[in-house]
């Protein structure tokens, strides 16, 4: 069978929402003992998670993984990032010393790391590479998978950024890294990258979706100035207009990353294995609305961390009509959003397994009992 | 000393943040291995934490405390509320139970509950009580610490709701639970409250410190209907016009509750003992209004935790100049805002003391020897 259709065939495999769980669950919810509707959205995301698992109360979701993509882009030649590619290089090690943003958050929390290098321009040493997304024990790999499809894509100013079968190649990356977390047990998930150069390829892509014009969805990135924004908006403007881009996956070979591919194809393997999982930022929101064009029912195994600070976050997010978790004005990358995302997942379920209904924590009994430190902690 | 002036000089034993350790924080800071910034408030919190502790790098914020004010007010004899004063009584008992919503995440999560019964107006079974704010252990108790003024207030629609020797006692009880949980060890602290009818109490301190009209800052509160709404209205406005309230305490003696007074008390105490303190919602960031009245330093050692649903929030929100960090749409009390604020300070905190700076992360070093699975975890 040929990679684009077996791709396709994993792509249909999204399942529906348990809606027998879902009622389940905001039943449950009415009922606890506090005004109906009283803890938000984290009543909605109790909902949600049971529609994922089937299960209304006593979902897990404890062990969380992190896969973040790392590849080089060849637009960077053109001057339009504010970092040196060397940058990917170290950053996509550093995250497997825990030394980053995300990994930093990763290790305070016991968060899995899955790493992998689908294009990275420079040299990683073979020491750090491991050729399996799971380790003998099942567990996930604290060294850098090895995916590399290429020293990084082409300049997609001067021609399409990779080939179609790189695209689904490095979609199908995703869709790897996605069954992997399932099997090393995972019950959360998050997407995040690392690529300069990869709010170019990200804001081509969101302008290529929607036709917003660069000037919409243009951003500085990493801290562009003044010269480099109207560079990169001419860029993202010349090279969208300059393709006649048929579906998605055409979009996302002539104007894309192979991180940005290998994230749209792990949001569609999260959503294939039920596995709930988290957007990050500006990137992988628009990973995210491509991952959407390739089969909507993706929508509904997804979670917004951060609203980021990107100019074109909003558009990508108003496509999903998911509304992000928090706003801290963060525009980091990596992946950086989903810790904080899954302690607010954590703190949802935890409402839902604990709390009572009215009937459950009446006062009229022999509550008495209950109050002891040791019952409680 | 009278308790007011014993009050007073506590009050003004609030001290300056360490500028040095933010200077080093926010240093440290722009030389992690990130685009300057681009952590957003992950970092401003940092620094702030960094100026309560006198340490840039290093501190802990894992042991958590939340303190509870339970208290009656008699104005929900005018129809203002939507459940019966039976449920401050259940709610306070369940709170020990960890049957609530933000009981069941402190369970969860391992956060400390000082529940303190300020004036409940119902009997609370003398088994449940137990003088001391801390055991002999120096844990906070499980049990309901005994601080009943009164059986509630009296209706702020027909006089004053307390005397001011009652709100005076009130916000010494706050001082003492701050400075018990800072005894237990706690590094971050939360202000909650339990008490049917406050959200009436809280709209007309509102009024009262900004001159805004009960329909500028009277919401539905638990629930309540359109008639109840313009009663509500109508009573925060009639009792805030028949009073000419000269200062802060004035204010909160006439149209105030026990479990304001308490939190007033206990954010100032937080700050005269440097612990970082976390608002709640509507009703907490009223206190929080009142504290900075009493001595604006306070406010250099809060933190906003979600935007409360409640219409008065933003205006109250204002006074402080601070910023919520989530929004859920929440508007349950009981401090159900902090855990989750409690787990983005924490991720602030282990990204500052994890992270290393452009150098320290150099990968022309010895850096393959970071990388193993035992060092990480």
């Amino acid at each position: 069978m040929s990679n684009e259709k077996r791709l396709f065939e994993l792509i249909g495999q999204i399942g529906d929402l348990d809606t027998a769980a879902m009622q389940a669950a905001k039943e449950r919810q009415d009922y606890l003992a506090k005004p109906p509707g009283s803890l938000g959205r984290l009543e909605d995301i109790s909902i949600k998670i049971a529609g994922i698992t089937g299960k209304a109360v006593g979902n897990d979701v404890t062990k969380q993984c992190i896969a973040i993509f790392s590849a080089d882009n060849g637009v960077v030649e053109e001057g339009v990032a504010s970092a040196p590619q060397s940058v990917t290089l170290s950053q996509t090690i550093n995250f497997t010393r825990r030394y980053t943003g995300v990994s930093s958050m990763a290790k305070y929390w016991g968060i899995d790391l899955l790493v992998t290098d689908v294009g990275v321009a420079m040299e990683i040493p073979e020491q750090l590479y491991t050729d399996k997304m799971l380790t003998e024990e099942g567990e996930i790999p604290v060294k850098i998978v090895n995916r590399r499809i290429a020293n990084g894509t082409r300049n997609l100013a001067k021609g399409a950024a990779m080939t179609r079968a790189e695209a689904v190649q490095a979609m199908l990356i995703g869709f790897d890294a996605a069954e992997a977390a399932k099997k090393s047990g995972a019950q959360l998930f998050g997407v995040g990258e690392m690529g300069i150069g990869n709010t170019t390829t990200s804001s081509a892509l969101l302008s290529a979706l929607t036709g917003l014009s660069g000037e919409q969805v243009v951003g500085r990135g990493g801290g562009l100035n003044d010269e480099g924004l109207a560079k990169k908006i001419k860029i993202v403007d010349d090279a969208v207009n300059s393709w006649c881009m048929a579906d998605p996956i055409e979009k996302l070979c002539k104007v894309g990353g192979y991180d940005i591919c290998a994230m749209v194809g792990a949001f569609l393997g999260a959503a294939v294995h039920r596995l709930p999982v988290v957007i990050d930022g500006f990137i992988s929101v628009v990973a995210a609305c491509y991952a959407k064009e390739l089969n909507p029912k993706v929508v509904d195994y997804m979670f917004a961390s951060h609203k980021s600070y990107e100019i074109g976050y909003q558009a990508a997010m108003d496509r999903l009509h998911l509304q992000p978790m928090f706003d801290l004005g963060m525009r980091l990358g990596e992946g950086s959003g989903c810790p904080i995302a899954f302690k607010m997942i954590e703190t949802a379920i935890a409402s839902m397994n604990l709390m009572k209904t009215l009937e459950e924590a009446s006062v009229d009994g022999d509550y008495l009992e209950d109050i002891r430190r040791d019952n409680l902690f």
